[in-house]
């Protein structure tokens, strides 16, 4: 080399989003010519697949999540923001900050990922919580735990009945994983913690539009996953459409459960983020990309991970699962490096490697390829493979101790009820 | 015996609070003829001693936090209720709750603990939080996380340094403790995790009102504490009175010092409820007992723990710490044992058996009767006396493990951010 290029000469890589597809981008490119920013809204990456661990009480947070410039502290390209990013202009190459600042960019990664959706009925929020978020677990564990606290003191047996009646919506791996872990909480962990309820009476139910459960799964998997909840004690209905949810009760047609606590696992909508690029998006809000993941006419702008509809060997888009996110990320980082060097753009490929999902102690369903198995072997397959991709080594350490602990005794070690309701639900303290 | 006594004649403990004085007599009640309930306002037992780590970020809520109907799940004769006592009826032997019922009690132990107390200035609180609770502690992380965030992102020098200057007010144990693991994070926990500020940069200062730190320990391991604090880079001012504080800065007296992140150490005040008791109270609203810790013309109605002003040997009411908390829960249960069969009272007497406080990583002192020292011995004593008295087997392991890792790699494992302020502080986003 003639000369080393300058640092400030380098073209600016944005990349928005610290989920799979975001950070391992930014990992691909740390020997690269590039300056790049990674702006979040908080300041932490999150391993999203064990979130549901945390909702029901067996995770805390900082075991699955860490502060996103902790992981890159040693990538001296890169800088790490805490800020809230509320519009793309694609035509001057910057990106609106919600204090009011902009940050120019010569590439843009936008992984901002989804959020959930009601259909339209976007009030049944505050009553039906998702979970894509640590704050969105949190909620959900303390509204779980609290309405156990609320039964132990209602004397009304309808009421009690009513705080004892966990619904899940929506029979994907969420709605499953969820669900499985409900029905333990209440038949192992609390089982000897009150004196006026009896925990193993409480009610978990699973709702599914569908006719499967896992419905990206082959049907034999799904019937597996719906025969395990049913010996764990879940009241699986599918084909049952919820069509009002209300901080009391639940509806689905003419069936109507009185419930206090409705966890959401139903549905999906891409980042508002994405409306603002003026490209073509999916009914979902989910970008419409190149084979390269770009937005089509924007070369130099990549949509990545369950933000980007990008279409699978089906044609159908892939699924929104960490693989793909962070397959796309590190296409995107290799994409860029081509560029760089003058190299012509490849298409990006999914290698689907299957999917794993747990439900509840010792059980779990594995879709390998050729390979399809359940039981024991599916859940110690979860775990290793989850072990394997958890950022951080104490967090590795820290959430083997607690899985084994919680093995050996049935207990659940972050039961400790912190902050307060988002939202009102019901008789809540 | 002629016949055992039944259940439902048995007498009623009411015990409220469940900190250590609330735990250890219901503990010690656990084969007595006796109904106990333990009502808290939380679902969890906190380990106080060592809440200034979760602050700090050292260590997660549910690493010292343990449900209380956990902790008392296999003790038949009790039942926990998580409520908000709100007064107490000493004539008709009666409590009131937040939800509008009354619980009934032949005897009452009330340990409902203190909150800090700004002298007056109520409206400090929003800018400058205490440090009692586990939501306290997780607000604080969050300030101080979130400043440095702010930090990061501010471009005007004069902002910047007062996002970066952190105060503690209050040279007890608390402060003395908070001060310094604050002086760690920055040194070393977060030292190449930013790249426009340099933490090591920030400013912490402790304010003290007396001459001495930890004024209820001998003056010369005050001096230590003030040494190692020193050598940490803590800006210590003794006899410095606060006068003001606001969202951007403390006053005391001419000194001004631009902040956005204040930790108030610096007084305590008793739960409002002991004002409902009718009983006489000190100028911290403590309630001034008997020998037998009872309220002046109530045998049945004890008093425990911090929320007492119990005349020690010097004349002054023993302080506001563990151990008495413990004996005094303990000395209350063997009272009422002896009530039950006749025996006469015996006065409370407390055991001093010493006080440590750790000063950072490696650092501490110790006053242990007739011994005094400081330094690596009395933090290695800190920790082996934490970690024996810290409730449930999966805390000691995983805190063990998280100071072992810390103390090998400077981390701190707990630094997610997670919930919203609960009061504006600031220029945070």
């Amino acid at each position: 080399m003639a000369s080393a290029p300058k640092l400030s000469t380098w073209p600016r890589v944005v990349i928005v989003g610290g989920g799979f597809a975001g950070l391992y981008a930014a990992k691909a490119l740390r020997t690269a010519p590039v300056r790049i920013t990674v702006v979040d809204r908080t300041n932490y990456h999150l391993f999203q697949p064990m979130l549901y661990q945390v909702a029901t009480a067996a995770l805390d947070t900082s075991d699955i999540a860490s502060p996103i410039r902790s992981i890159l502290r040693h990538q001296r390209n890169t800088e790490v923001l805490m800020a809230d990013v509320t519009a793309v202009d694609t035509a001057a190459r910057r990106l609106g900050l919600a204090d009011g600042t902009e940050l120019a960019y010569d590439y843009l990664l936008l992984a901002p990922g989804v959020r959930h959706s009601y259909f339209g009925h976007d009030d049944w929020e505050a009553s039906a919580p998702g979970l894509k978020t640590a704050d969105d677990a949190e909620d959900i564990r303390r509204r779980v735990l609290l309405a156990f606290e609320a039964a132990e003191r209602e004397t009304d047996v309808e009421k009690r009945r009513a705080l004892l009646t966990f619904v899940v919506v929506g029979g994907g791996p969420t709605g499953v994983e969820v669900a499985g872990a409900l029905a333990e909480i209440r038949q192992y962990a609390l089982k000897r913690d009150f004196r006026r309820i009896d925990p193993r009476a409480a009610t978990v139910m699973l709702l599914e539009g569908g006719r499967q459960l896992l419905p990206s799964y082959p049907a034999e998997l799904g019937d597996r996953a719906r025969e395990s909840l049913r010996r764990l004690g879940v009241d699986v209905r599918t084909e049952t459409f919820v069509t009002e949810v209300q901080a009391d009760h639940v509806s689905a047609g003419r069936l109507r459960i009185p419930t206090h606590t409705v966890v959401w696992a139903a549905g999906n909508r891409a980042s508002p983020l994405l409306a603002t690029l003026g490209a073509p998006l999916d009914k979902f809000g989910r970008a419409l990309v190149e084979p390269d993941c770009s937005v089509p006419g924007h070369r130099e702008v990549f949509v990545l991970g369950d933000a980007a509809a990008f279409p699978g060997k089906d044609g159908n888009p892939l699924p929104g699962l960490c693989p793909v996110a962070i397959q796309q990320g590190k296409y995107a980082a290799a994409t860029i490096r081509a560029d760089l060097v003058g190299k012509p753009r490849r298409p990006f490929s999914y290698l689907d490697k299957g999917q794993l999902a747990v439900i509840g102690r010792g059980r779990g369903v594995a879709d390998l390829g050729p390979l399809h198995f359940h039981g024991f072997i599916a859940w110690l397959a979860w775990i290793f493979v989850h072990i394997f991709f958890l950022i951080g080594f104490r967090n590795r350490l820290v959430v083997l101790i607690d899985w084994a602990i919680s093995y050996v005794t049935y207990a659940r070690g972050a039961r400790v009820i912190t902050g307060h309701p988002r939202t009102e639900p019901g008789p809540h303290p």
